[in-house]
């Protein structure tokens, strides 16, 4: 196993270290139980906590600061964080008008969340991320999977939080996001989670996973390496019909935030070219491209692949996608 | 191969289409000759001017905006921009107090810069980038190498231009970074560039290339595969010898400028536990740590490595580090 690893029962520690020196303006760290939260607590508002397996960074520690996040807690590399992760970090924030919970829709991860958010007195609501329209039920969840979509959920959310909106009113705007927002994946090549050693699956020279999960669960099926637009036009194909986007008198100038999400080892440069051609598909489909992003977002680990994902914009959605944002991984308008 | 790629040939005009589209609000991109220039065209100011080789994205297009680069030129993958693409570049910016050509080190660069700076009849000048402590002379380049210090070149230089400093003294904050500056990387795994269509040199599974260049060239040895902590040391060494911060007597509380680089394929993660090292090592040493970046920012396509910049600061240096910037790969204080 190539990687930058001293020990690896040590290498989450020495990188949330790591994260929290070199963005020392933004978070602080607490170690055992291990969580994030912002360096300035925010006050008088719902506090937004978030938090999952590692090796998906910068997801979700990455999005810790004004404008999004309050706290995350980071699990070991693909496994859930455990339930006092959650409650010290719920307690530790100022939660003067509850807390938001942001779950992606893993059974280790939703009964984790649960769990703490029965035993925490604070006020709690959740919002179950599942914006993976690849397959119903994989290797670690019941139902849909919760993948690049959480990104504009916790900045959304993050953002009608920070106008001191209640509990309820924080929620409804996850769960709309999550209503609107669908997402597909292709790995080219496998992840290697550090304490297994070796590749996740193997897949040969000519192969694709289409559909493939964050963690590397299997996707819809194997199939043969194909030129990129072949690949993008039957990801752009599934988020259509997913969303129900394909009724052509209907969609007409829907428009719409388009996140093309890197894997963890696809370079830039191609990351760009999956955009330019999801961009002309829903363009020529009758989308307008109101909003985008490009670049590795939610990551499965060094995973050589990418995922499209699309939201269905509203006014509210683009209000709070435009506000400031001032964290290690998304940072504007400050 | 396994790449998302349609035709070898239209790869680049591809991703830089999809750039250009993805980031309309910051910049308008030309094609044959390819460049591209900020959406709003400043003016008063000196142009500052880089270019290279495509395939170490973001650098240097995704720092084109306002507080760093007026216009990029892109060449093929590792290949030079050609002189009608600077001069073509030159011509469309406001370059009302001349124009300000930052350039990597290596041959072909050097040679075509040099030419359009000879054939421009715009007054300019040339920094030239050579922070790569690694070897003397490598395969594309006499003399040292130019790599990710040429990030905080064009940050400060672009802050600089923007106070409206004249050709001179853009030019002297450029060379001046310069001098205060090294960098040296290791590869675990080797790029590909897409024409070539395999890795651009073997390695095994337990074998670094350390002091790598940002094209895959040779470094100073080929080495065992060993924990992070004892590379990292080695990378540290060789940085804190080549900026004469050996004399502990003199060097306490130097202040430093602390940049991890991801060469393309290397975990969020891994970065950060890189950062957590070298901080450590870099303080223990006496120096100050008062600025830093983690992320990929002067990448190899998908090599898998890193690589450390140290960046001696003075106030100079700082205050253009901080200044606003609105770019593509940077963004902080707007």
């Amino acid at each position: 196993m190539k990687k930058f690893v001293n020990d690896v029962n040590n290498m989450l520690t020495e990188s949330l270290s790591g994260f929290a020196k070199a963005h020392a303006d933004l978070v602080t760290l607490q170690l055992n139980p291990n969580y994030l939260t912002r360096q300035t607590k925010a006050t008088n508002k719902v506090a937004i906590i978030s938090g999952g397996g590692a090796g998906h960074e910068p997801l979700h520690a990455g999005f810790i600061g004004k404008g999004m996040l309050d706290a995350a807690c980071p699990g070991q590399v693909f496994t859930s964080p455990t339930p006092d992760q959650m409650m010290a970090a719920a307690e530790a924030v100022q939660a003067d008008k509850g807390v938001l919970f942001i779950v992606k829709n893993y059974a280790g991860d939703v009964m984790n969340f649960e769990m703490a958010a029965e035993m925490l007195s604070i006020e709690n609501a959740t919002v179950l991320i599942s914006d993976d329209c690849a397959v119903i039920n994989s290797s670690f969840t019941d139902g849909r999977r919760g993948v690049a979509g959480t990104v504009i959920v916790e900045k959304c959310v993050g953002s009608i939080a920070e106008t001191g909106a209640d509990l309820q009113t924080c929620k409804a705007l996850g769960d709309k996001i999550n209503a609107r927002t669908a997402s597909i994946g292709v790995a080219l090549r496998s992840c290697t989670v550090p304490a297994a050693g070796k590749p996740t699956f193997e897949i040969s020279e000519t192969e694709i996973e289409m559909g493939v999960g964050i963690h590397g669960e299997p996707g819809r099926k194997r199939e043969k390496m194909r030129a990129a637009d072949a690949m993008i036009k039957d990801m752009i194909g599934a988020i259509l019909t997913d969303l129900r986007l394909t009724d052509l008198a209907h969609i007409k100038g829907t428009e719409i935030l388009l996140l093309v999400n890197g894997l963890g080892a696809t370079p830039l440069m191609e990351l760009y070219l999956i955009y330019n051609t999801a961009e002309k598909l829903l363009t020529e489909h009758g989308l307008k491209i109101e909003r985008s992003l490009v670049g590795n977002y939610t990551t499965a680990i060094e995973m050589t692949g990418a995922s499209i994902t699309v939201c269905v914009l509203d006014d509210e959605i683009k209000q709070h996608w435009d506000s400031p944002v001032q964290t290690a991984g998304l940072r504007w308008g400050v």
